[in-house]
């Protein structure tokens, strides 16, 4: 039985959250801290939401806001999966659920424009990484194991699927717009406690 | 390719109803402006939410509000078939989507308590009916076509499937204490942009 009630109560707790304040350094701090009680348990994610593709990482959308004042998204990277280099152009959350993904950051060049790596960082389940325009917004997030798939949790300050964003091409810096969309028709129905 | 814009749209202006208030009348006589406009045409419900059980109606959740303030709900009956009757504790709209629907009324009677029939109407595609406490909230509703299913779309002041409820024995008024939950595990993916 999956522990259903931990998503439900993540999705309330937030929604609270972005009634009370629209602020991002406010949602990341109060809602750094709701991921991190989320992603402490590895009990409640149903096997549907944790595949990868057979070729590529996938997203599933777990919850959005009816106000799309936030999403709440899965990820999953097999071996040797990696996303494109993205940005979001919005406040982003990646906590780690299973496994271990490693991160890449990049920004553009202010002189030539030309995409710079800054650096790269594991993510071990339980941490939580930030992205935003303010903070950073362009990265590239692969698995960090060989033999098994890692999974994410991510929460980002609107409807994620249907933003307007952009790929990065690593060799010529050339940006291409892009909308995510999400791998799943149907989301989990939080809502039926009749078993509880 | 179904119109589920309709729905989103619904959800969204229904969540604009409910943050401005709680107020039943208020909210029965707005919502109700709302769901005549969702049910106006038969274009966006997926046919895994409108499909009737082999013996017994069904109860799909199309959308949850994430504070449980209302939630919508399609009810499927096949020919022949019927709810037991129930009540709601909370208001409830009722609007016909397709097929044709007989609803019958009752009232507990003040002196001895048994339940009386108060009379019966059918509601035909488009019609919506209107349940509470206040207003009337004890009925049963049934398939009036022999030959087809009858869908009809619901909205309730709370998690409908998370009720504390009560379905009353038609000879002896005994109450019996429920909770219907839902028939699906899944929800529509009301959020996925991408291709519109
Ligand atoms: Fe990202
Ligand atoms: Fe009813
Ligand atoms: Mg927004």
């Amino acid at each position: 039985m999956h522990n259903t009630a931990r998503l439900r109560d993540f999705v309330q707790a937030f929604t609270a959250l972005v009634n009370e304040s629209d602020d991002e350094a406010y949602l990341l701090d109060a809602g750094e801290l709701l991921l991190a009680d989320l992603i402490r348990h590895d009990d409640w994610l149903p096997e549907a939401y944790s595949q990868p593709g057979l070729t590529e990482y996938r997203q599933f959308l777990l919850h959005c806001d009816p106000l799309e004042r936030f999403s709440v998204v899965s990820f999953v990277w097999g071996p040797g999966q990696c996303t494109p280099i993205h940005d979001h152009k919005v406040w982003g959350m990646v906590g780690v659920l299973r496994g271990l993904e490693r991160c890449e950051e990049f920004a553009p060049d202010p002189q030539s424009g030309k995409l710079l790596a800054l650096g790269s960082h594991e993510l071990h389940p339980g941490s939580i990484d930030l992205v935003s325009p303010r903070i950073g917004d362009i990265h590239r997030v692969s698995n960090g194991l060989s033999d098994a798939p890692s999974v994410s949790i991510h929460v980002y300050g609107t409807n994620i699927g249907a933003q307007r964003r952009n790929l990065y091409d690593p060799s010529s810096s050339a940006q291409q717009p892009f909308i995510s969309g999400y791998a799943n028709a149907e989301v989990m129905n939080l809502w039926d406690r009749s078993d509880e």
